[in-house]
Order: structure tokens, then C-alpha cells, then sequence
């Protein structure tokens, strides 16, 4: 999918690529987008020698001249990517991570991708791509403490101090609601039932159950299945009880784990995925400023080739 | 495979229908057990008209005379298994479920099949197959209040008191084992490594990680793949640290919804599956009585057919 939509000279091509997709913007020298592309090649489908081709590819679609700079985010910066960047480790600060902007020599064009950051206490994790929407959204905030939120197959929760990162947590969340729903003895609960709706009753309310007590999540999940066996339990509603389960434990480890200021959370999603975690984190009682994923990886890459382009 | 161990006159044919097994046992008038056999023939494969030709072929293997009663347990009496016999609710005496055995008209010799367990409050559940392994267990025991823990695929923890099943709560526990090895992120981690040792320091160790907070569970996971990727951590102990985890999480949410009587649990399990969960009962401060589970499923078929051949 290409589309132009304004006609003033591009400065950088800034790039999110993924495991499964990958996203290329167009961006004058104020940042606005210019034309867009976006495609399934993602990591996953690519070795290590095809990322220089499906670049160039995804830039001739979208007419960008030659010798455009290209500042990249995500798993094309990973050790199965098109060039391993090593991570940075907490605590860093959110300058620092742009900064860390490494070229890949080899490249039909100036090419820069930028850093995943690591911790390895009080709990090992690793992020690629997350990291750089953080960047994004902390830009619009002033100086304190900030807990965020990038929920997905892999939610993040980020712990930001003073524009600096200091430990995050991944929730396996997206991906088991997957596993559970394709593969495990609920899938004859949920059938072909994906979305759940923030806005079901069912859904907040077993949100509720887990967020009360996190030692009932493993016991629950069976639950789902009896429910159907021993009453009517339509697909939908089964989808619901599943997400909120699943939800519920995110947000109760999240708390556990950090501190949150005055009970406020950034949330950085869009779509259908930021209505179903506001309605969440409304449940939890906590208050949301949502910030679109998408602008903030995309403000980010943009501050990131300034920094490279013009050392400010 | 089948075998012959003794020659005086076969009494009963028990039998255990599960979802992937089906295991056949001929005893005699004092149950003891003259021959046995064990056949991947369980429910998931058969359709409803089967499951009295793939009996008798299992009887004819084993030579026990036609006209010989057989008494069955399992998911031979779910929705889609032989015959569906309803669930018996629960506070239900174990003597009920024994008694409350039902014929099957249509079958070649007589055949009963036993009812499972259902639950309807706090939270809905259900049982085919254990409340015959219960009810073997409970006939060693005087009257008293018990845990039992029926590790495996879908893990059951039950309360008795005085010979009467009150609750029982449902874990995914091996379910999901299985599915996070072979579907999800960790499966990098774990490569083909399946099996945990419960002596395993890493397995004790994040064992008691979920144990001492339960809501750390989903974010225990990914670490397992963060330490992969950030040192060594090899499969073996990134699939003890996972059963950890996972185990963990299965007794801080049994624990939290039952009494636990002096600490006291009978696990009723075979093989490995009983060593792993021994060291881990043990590790959480519990004393562990073990009961052979297929000492326990046998003994109660065995009472349920002199309930109905004898009257006694």
C-alpha cells in the first residue's frame, strides 16, 4: 500500500521494521509525512543478505531519491536481522538510545538502525522497536516519573524517570490469547471469536477476578471451558472472559513490579487495542493518557536523523 | 501390550477411557489384577459408534471370557464419547459416585460407565476420569478434611471432608507446558527439552519465584527467553525454569482457594510426573502423601462393580 500525499522534498526515509511487518514513511525536514508504505516483510520472512533489496524496493514504490537517508527501528537490528545492533542496558537515557543510531556500511544508501535496549536485573528482558516509540512519546512529557504501557503480542510496561528508561517488563499476553485460543481446549469456547470489546460486561468483569487475586489466573483459564459445558457460554463471551483473564494478570504484575505515580499510565497503542486497554486500565482504576503508536515511533526516527543529518 | 500375570477367574474388566489412552485391566473377585493391556485407543480418535467394537477387540486381546462386566471410567461418558452420563454436582459423596455407575443398553456384555464431577460456584468446573482416581484414594483414609492434587494435563486440586468431595479447581498447568514448548516464543529457548527434574536448582528456584508472588507469572515467561538471549541458559534449564514457573503459579492458586489442612497433600500420580511434583509440594512447605494413580483409578473400579454385582 503507497500513497502520496504531499509534494515538498523528503529529508529522511524513517522505517519501523518488524517481525512480521515492515513500515516505511516519507519525511520532510519538519517531520510531516510525505507518502507512506507498508508491507508484510518482516523479519521472520528475510535473511540476513534480502533486507538492502526490500528496502530499496519499498523506497523505489515510493519514488524516494537515491541517496535518501534511511533511520530504521526493530528486529532488522536483531541477531537474525539485517544487521545485529548491540542493546543498550538500563538504566538510559531516552537521548542516549537515539543517539546509538548505528550505519550499516554496506547499504545502497546512508542507513542507520537504532539500538533495543536490555536489562538484566532484578529480571532479564530485552526490547527492539518498543524502545524507539518510547523516545516518541517521553518527547511530549516534561520531567518525572512516568509508568507506560505498549500493550501487543509482547505488552512492554516502562518504567521512564526523568527521560530516562530504568527497567521494563514483557507480558507474554498477546501471544497466549493466541496459543490458548488456536491451540489449547478452549478453543472450543472460543471458536473463531478473536476481539474482545472493553466495553463487555464479561470482560470486566473477569478482569476484575484476576486484578483482585493474580493466583487465580491458572484456574480460570479451565473455567472458561466448564462454563460452556455446564450452561450457555457463546464464543464471544468466552473471547471476552479469555482477554480479561489475560489482561488482568498484566496489569496486577505490572503493579506489583512498579511503582506508579499517582496511578497514571501512558498508554502508547492504537486502534482497537488502545480502546480495549484503556477500558482495562479504567477498570483498574487508573487513569490513561493514550499516545498513537504510530506518531511515536515516527517522531522519533525523525529526531534521530536529525541528530545524525545535523547534529542537533 | 498385553500381559498375563495370574490364573484364577477374572471378576470385572476396569477400565480407564481417557482422551488419548485407554487402559484395560481384568481383576479378579479380589482385585487383583490378572491381566492388563494399554492402547492409544482414547476418545479423541473414535467416533460414537466405536467404542464397543475397539472393547471388545481390547477383551479378546486379553481372553476374558464374554458375558464379563466391565466397569468404566472417563471421558467414555462425555458429550462425545460413548455414551454421555451427567455430571454428579458437587458436595458429592465418593460412595454416590460409585453407586451411581450407569449401564450402556446397547453394549455386547454389561457395561457401566461412572459420571464425572461438576462444580457450579464459586467457579465453574469440571471432571471425567479423577473422581474414580479420588475415590480410590479416599478409601485409605479415615474421615477428615484432605487436599488432593491430581497433577497433569489439566491438574486438579480437591477438597475432601469425610469421604465428600466439597470443590476442585481445574490448572492448565501441562497444557500450557506444552504449548509455550512447541508454539510459542520460548520454543527458541527450550529447544526439544521436555522433561524437568525436580531437583533441579533452577526449578526450585523459579518455583519459588511464583510462589512468593504469584502475580510475577506472565512476566516470569519471557525472561525465559531474555536470559537466552543475553547469556547462556541452556534448553534444559530454560524448560525446568518454565515447569517452575508454571508449577509455581498451579500451588499459589490452589493454596489461595482451599484450606490446606496442616499443610497436608495426598498426590495422587504415577512416574515422573509424581517425583516432579513431590519436590515441588516439598519445596512450598507441604507434606506430601503419594498415592499411585493407577493403584487409585483400579481400586474404585473395582468397588464400583461389586457395588453393582454384589449389592455390596
Amino acid at each position: 500500500m503507497t500513497s502520496q500525499t504531499a509534494s515538498s522534498r523528503p529529508f529522511v526515509a524513517a522505517v519501523d521494521w518488524g517481525t512480521t511487518s515492515l513500515r516505511v514513511w516519507l519525511l520532510d525536514e519538519t517531520g510531516q509525512v510525505l507518502s507512506e508504505t507498508r508491507s508484510d516483510q518482516g523479519m521472520a520472512k528475510l535473511s540476513r543478505g534480502e533486507f538492502g533489496a526490500v528496502l530499496e524496493r519499498e523506497l523505489a514504490a515510493l519514488r524516494a531519491p537515491s541517496g535518501l537517508p534511511a533511520m530504521i527501528c526493530g528486529m532488522a537490528g536483531a541477531r537474525q536481522g539485517w544487521k545485529e545492533i548491540r542493546y543498550l542496558e538500563v538504566p538510559v537515557a531516552v537521548d542516549a538510545i537515539l543517539e546509538a543510531a548505528t550505519p550499516v556500511e554496506a547499504a545502497a544508501r546512508p542507513v542507520w538502525i537504532l539500538p533495543g535496549l536490555c536489562q538484566r536485573a532484578p529480571v532479564a528482558d530485552v526490547m527492539r522497536g518498543e524502545e524507539t516509540q518510547i523516545a516518541g512519546a517521553v518527547a511530549r512529557f516534561a520531567a518525572g516519573d512516568y509508568l507506560l504501557c505498549l500493550p501487543g503480542t509482547h505488552s512492554k510496561w516502562v518504567q521512564v524517570k526523568d527521560a530516562t528508561v530504568t527497567g521494563f517488563r514483557t507480558f507474554l499476553t498477546g501471544e497466549m490469547f493466541s496459543l490458548l485460543c488456536e491451540h489449547s481446549i478452549l478453543r472450543h469456547s472460543v471458536g473463531s471469536s478473536r476481539q474482545a470489546d472493553g466495553q463487555s460486561p464479561v470482560f470486566r468483569e473477569r478482569l476484575r477476578t484476576v486484578l483482585e487475586n493474580p493466583s487465580a489466573l491458572p484456574s480460570s483459564l479451565f473455567s472458561i471451558r466448564a462454563e460452556g459445558l455446564l450452561g450457555e457460554f457463546p464464543p464471544d463471551a468466552a473471547a471476552a472472559a479469555l482477554s480479561g483473564y489475560l489482561i488482568g494478570a498484566e496489569i496486577a504484575g505490572a503493579r506489583s513490579q512498579f511503582a506508579t505515580a499517582g496511578n497514571e499510565v501512558i498508554l502508547i497503542a492504537s486502534g482497537g487495542l488502545a480502546d480495549l486497554y484503556s477500558a482495562a486500565l479504567e477498570e483498574a482504576g487508573m487513569t490513561t493518557t493514550v499516545i498513537d503508536a504510530e506518531t511515536a515511533v515516527r517522531t522519533a526516527l525523525f529526531e534521530a536523523a536529525r541528530f545524525k543529518l545535523r547534529g542537533s
